[in-house]
């Protein structure tokens, strides 16, 4: 009977300890997606970020060059 | 001996099952770490391309101006 009890806890422990892997993994594996979603978002926002500044800088420019003209 | 052998071989597997949920948490507890790293840099990213994005239109504005005030 004390066999029997061990081997039965023993057991219904390694299932959930199996079930609890296995969720873990599945969390794991979508933390990965979500993960990759987000530096894909970040690479996206450093393009925009510096084609905004390079934007910026070009009308900086454009506004030197009509200061200088209406100084002429 | 058989008793033993199969009591030995789920006492290992639940001690790797557990060594492996541990590493999986660990794992886990990283992965959250570096998502709101993640979470606070496309924040960051968000505000200044709204705030680039303000500075292009107001140097537009001001090239729009200039542009009018050639005109007259």
């Amino acid at each position: 009977p004390l066999d029997h009890a061990y081997s039965l806890t023993t057991g219904t422990t390694s299932a959930e300890l199996l079930r609890k892997l296995n969720e873990q993994r599945d969390i794991i594996a979508l933390m990965e997606v979500k993960m990759k979603e987000m530096k894909a978002t970040i690479r996206q926002l450093r393009v925009t970020e510096a084609k905004l500044q390079e934007e910026v800088r070009e009308r900086d420019r454009l506004l030197s060059a009509g200061a200088a003209v209406k100084k002429m």
